[in-house]
């Protein structure tokens, strides 16, 4: 860690400072410049509170050397992590085929949906059984129920299951589901991230719509640290002044998430655009640029039927692009 | 709500969409203009899927007349809400001083404070207990401790306490807390807000980092829907692409929240800027244009006291704070 | 254009409103809702201002119904534009490889840059001779002499030339250029823009760092009003909360420009991500949803080879990476 | 500078690296660490490219420990700057009151608000002449005849005249101008900047859209650079994902940039905000952060005041304003 200290910083400050560091076990070389000194800390540096020493008055700015996170840190593993759900594996040169309605609505559904997606090439089954929704007037999904029906659709296609979970306390319905996931509003609830560590279970964890790629990797640590390695990150957008899609796809996540850790990353081309139209070419891109698979929400239902709806695809939409998600793999490689 | 359907849009999937929307006992009012034709529709549009309907591929955008969010609503309740929390009235003209440390450590300190803040006039102390941490290796805060460390200083002050809850699980610590607050992590932690609507307890609902003012309003509604009406709005900056402050502070949100809703909105310039030198300026700024509080970090423990650490101002500080915010009170009126 | 009034708009400003929409020669269509009243305008509303209208106290939102780009639209021009440059077609199906170094530095370099990159299939040649640069301090390009040694470069090669014009005075010593670039920060530089409308050349127009993708299009409807129908645009990352990457490439943005405009949309992963290890995945995404043409620094200098370094591929990097990119447009088609 | 190499960085290129640092007259200290080396560059560092060096395949990051901007730091030049307009001071103490149109209309309509203004206590006039618009089809400013007009106003109250420059060419219309006016998409219009820096005269710049504060302290300096010490800094907004406002009106930017430069700060809360409501509460919040001045746009138009219009006051309200603002600023001093 490195602390710029600003010229004409108070002197007896700045041993005090010195003092309290030092008194942490760090080592502690000083550099003169011109118009201002450096502090160099060597030692454990993952204690000091970054935020605090940068709020000090004699302090201009601190860098952090080594990241803070360390399970998921690719420097500290140098490997891909591979993710085992059933015979699915995931990362590690594994593509890994989600695809799922939105909500789980009916057993009808979900197994229509689950056999057609499997019949495309997916290895994967998502579906909504408890939804965040913005308002409270909104329809919040079949909850337990949904999570019986994702079940069926399992025994009927093989197809592991993937669905969110939103709170500590709905844990015990998640018990017999292969993939927990948790929702980009939540990957900062730490106290539901200290639990999923505990669980042993692949985790499906979103990047937050205003999270930087570090506040992503500190959450999978969150997970990681409690004993649960089994982590998939999701790429799913971030928001920004644009104003023509629901969120801007930040693609690039993609190969920087694989230079900074060894797990696996997966994008999320449905939520991030939410129009159908550009989930195939956003699919394609994602594919394009190294991700480890692709989570894309596929319906067969009559109201989105009626109108080519909503950012889900159709079974035939969904056909189409997984060939061509194959033939940009064999690309690439 | 208005549906502008695109040009040329297929007749027969046109003739769909209006059967289904007046299949939920709509009215539509279908004008056609040179390009493109509009569909009013007429009567509880609280119930569209605003996003499904968007995202057809017949439909060009669509924009709802009437919000979603109702108990918060200004348009139904014109009338200022003023939060009781024991003597100590916030909104429709009463102003809330809330001062205290960032984290609770010692009765010495949280004791200290609180005696401080309220010679300066504060009239409710915060600390925080339950710390939400991006790093799982930071402290994570003196949890239950921290509460009961709260209580003896309000015992000695006569201060309502507001302290952070995190989890439903941590509920019945909290049941002997004045007032709860929601962090800008949890704000669409929807579980959460539901369950903090049937404590009836005044809920301190912070901004998310990213989150829309219709968002935090949706939220509140949560919180409202469930029986609770003591809600008290907070900004606390947004994130954006600004490097010199921790977050940027959307002072604008004060006058525009006081027009949407009539719910007390207090500014917490502390988290916003990250510094203490600019918590000042900003709290003078968020009492000029219409904040009904502030709320703001003070220490006295000698790790800050040492260098006029972080952002927490020193009790001195805050003193000269506080009579130049009741000066541009009475100058503002 | 559809302006929805406020609940209890005074009647009187209603009035006043409707009749000076009227002076201008429009219908208005009222329909009155439980909440809300609601002004249909019909006629031509280009000319209406839509933020005075918006900003009226009276006045709840604005939506405008028809784009206000006419020359750029889809709508009224269904077919693909095909630029040509010399024989080089981009748009339309026909593919555009742009290629060099960041600065012209000298005649070897430019030569030997310009003959690496055609051997690889770029179809064009780029170099910096006027930089626009952050910091008056820095190095600010070749200028004049910077465009005669491009000029040199394409009589070695036969490679058409882009170069950015940074202002109107210098236009002169462009006469001679191929293809004229606008940056990023000069895109809403309306008076260049207008001059360039009236020099015929094709126009490369890089989309401002927070510029929304209609605000893109009515700068390239500015060159088009004046004349000149042979415009690029250009997703080159735009300004977000992210820190990891220079910029944010906005993918999303190709497929969406291309449906709401029929000009070529080329990406430039260069400046997007700053990293040349980021420049060959972002290339091959930007080809897998739809890119027209990629514009790519490489560089053979001592300084850059050194260390691999900067956003600029080497020439053998630039050569596998072009091989790829060939491979993931067989296999999206 | 501070360049902190990769783990387990190539020797033979670090080497190289160091060995080109040296070249250019610069002493590096170099310390190893346990997982990094971190090299200290010392002597004049302005002319090492950060972005290039950042680039490289063996550097983790680069921190400037000197800004870049000279001729506006606060470090080298303690007192603040007081910009002088005839007898009208800003900085320093001394507060500026800037109204007027947003675009002048006719000789009755400028010399109207300008005694209006005047009588309230406004000690310049703004009004636009060259309006910068977004669309190629909307009214683009009177031009040189506007600035005829604002002559005819000064005349007429005394008052110094402000309005925007957009084009070097011109210049010879703003020969008898008081103040230019350098818009927000124009911050990085470099070639302009530098003429400006040779006229002598006082300078406005309004601070970007997407800009951070030392990329418009850079600007500053390309003025200043050329010969021009008499820029006046403007904060007017910034883009976000926030959608009430028409920008995010960043108030922290008032202290923040009082830190860093001496140079005056001022604050535009018409077209931050773009709603006339929002400006009496976000100008008497700027006042209290801090600001040395306001800019606010004054309407007494019919088609404006048929309905209290646009972002733009009334004479009376700015009149009420113009008293709360003194009240407010004898309340912080």
């Amino acid at each position: 860690m490195i602390v710029v200290l600003k010229q004409n910083a108070n002197e007896e400050r700045t041993k005090q400072l010195i003092t309290w560091l030092k008194g942490m076990g760090l080592d502690i070389h000083i550099s003169k410049g011109q118009y201002q000194t450096v502090l160099g800390l060597v030692g454990d540096t993952a204690k000091v509170d970054m935020e605090l020493v940068e709020s000090l008055d004699i302090v201009d700015s601190v860098k952090r050397v080594t990241e803070r996170f360390k399970c998921c840190n690719r420097k500290f593993h140098p490997d891909d992590t591979v993710v085992s759900v059933g015979d699915v594996k995931i990362g590690g040169g594994h593509f890994c085929m989600i695809a799922g309605p939105c909500s789980v609505e009916s057993e009808e559904q979900i197994v229509a949906v689950a056999r057609a997606v499997k019949a495309s090439g997916a290895n994967m089954l998502r579906g909504g059984a408890f939804k965040p929704r913005t308002s409270p007037y909104d329809f919040q999904g079949l909850k337990g129920e949904g999570i019986e029906l994702l079940k069926i659709a399992r025994q009927e296609t093989g197809l592991p299951i993937v669905t969110e979970i939103m709170s500590v306390s709905d844990l015990p319905l998640f018990e017999d589901v292969d993939v927990l996931q948790v929702g980009a509003r939540n990957m900062q609830n730490f106290d539901l991230l200290r639990e999923l560590g505990q669980t042993g279970k692949p985790i499906l964890l979103k990047r937050g719509l205003a999270n930087t790629l570090k506040e992503l990797l500190m959450s999978a640590e969150y997970i990681m640290a409690s004993g649960n390695e089994q982590v998939i990150l999701c790429e799913r957008g971030i928001r920004t002044f644009d104003d023509y899609t629901r969120n801007t796809l930040d693609l690039s996540a993609v190969p920087m998430l694989h230079e900074l850790s060894h797990l696996p990353v997966i994008v999320d081309p449905s939520h991030a655009t939410g129009l159908a139209r550009l989930v195939p070419p956003m699919a394609l891109a994602a594919t394009a640029c190294g991700a480890d698979g692709l989570i894309i929400e596929v319906h067969n239902d009559p109201i989105h039927a009626l109108c080519d709806g909503a950012q889900s695809l159709t079974p035939e939409e969904y056909d189409r692009l997984a060939k061509k998600v194959n033939a940009v793999r064999g690309a690439v490689q």
